[in-house]
């Protein structure tokens, strides 16, 4: 990937984490980039949403890349509860509540207007899905229960992750992660 | 109440949810209310964050009345959970998938930059938290558990609706209403 290309996400990655999709201008992810004028649509043609969306798929793939490795170091995807959001916990902490993921914020406040930025956040969402689904039903559940407990667990820790940013505070995420878990142990049981 | 100042708090509240805090504009919201020019500074001298945090503690009353109906029509706190979720899932549905709560995206996309709105968001989401706190004490948790889980309902169903917006689906919306009802029994037993 160009180097260019990088700085351009990383910045609008940035940019939206802080002020949101309407709140970001082109002109301000350029200077924010240290990047010429036009390189935006030369690397994206289809301008602000076509940029969107990658930043929502590139930093959507790095959450669940981040996930696997937590699920794979609790071993299994019980004890990969209260670890995945002890997690996020901890990083909001060291970030001191700044808003580390770019993708549920900008999920909703373009579902309605940005149909290109409400794809990239559903296929973002489906990958989330398909990775916490994959080991439940590694551990025992049905297709259909695994991916409806997935979906539980990924609004849980979005929504989460909201109410700490709000309070500043990870107590009640860090508590939704034990409720998470014995979810996952009853389902399992 | 006075009609004009209504007028502005439903106009803003309406062009939040399509637009954003950082996409509205306050000639927007005089344009949108048909309110005159300089009423708004009238009502709220502290400008567009006064009339926010107006927006964000009138329209979390509004909601905690709602949730209070719907408790006291399913008359325990068990199954009051599916029906909370129903309620919400048929409400995306019948108005199409608008944001019908401005509240979760203005939270999450001014938690680090406008102080006097994370407060009206928090004191919106204490007050839910207590309707739901208060119901599971009387129902048996003891206090700090009855808050914990209060918690993670709240969390599920602003993560939940993220999802469902973003999905155009209630489906996985209406099984996180099962699951916290599965949650709220097991606690309860």
């Amino acid at each position: 990937m160009s180097e260019t290309r990088k700085r351009i996400v990383t910045a609008t990655g940035e940019l939206f984490r802080s002020q949101g999709f309407n709140g970001t201008s082109l002109k301000q992810v350029t200077e924010h980039a240290d990047a010429p004028t036009g390189s935006i649509y030369h690397f994206f043609p289809g301008g602000k949403e076509e940029l969107g969306a990658a930043v929502l798929r590139e930093s959507g793939a790095a959450y669940q890349q981040l996930f696997e490795l937590i699920a794979d170091e609790a071993g299994d995807i019980v004890d990969a509860m209260p670890a995945f959001f002890n997690g996020a916990a901890d990083a909001l902490e060291e970030t001191d509540f700044i808003d580390i993921c770019p993708i549920g914020n900008i999920a909703r406040e373009v579902a309605s207007t940005h149909e290109p930025l409400r794809e990239a956040s559903v296929s973002v969402f489906a990958g989330w899905t398909e990775a916490i689904q994959t080991r439940l039903a590694a551990a025992g559940l049905d297709a259909a229960e695994a991916e409806a407990l997935a979906n539980t667990i990924i609004a849980a820790i979005e929504g989460g992750f909201m109410l700490a940013r709000a309070r500043r505070s990870t107590t009640d995420l860090r508590a939704t992660g034990t409720h998470m878990q014995q979810l996952v142990a009853a389902a399992l049981a």
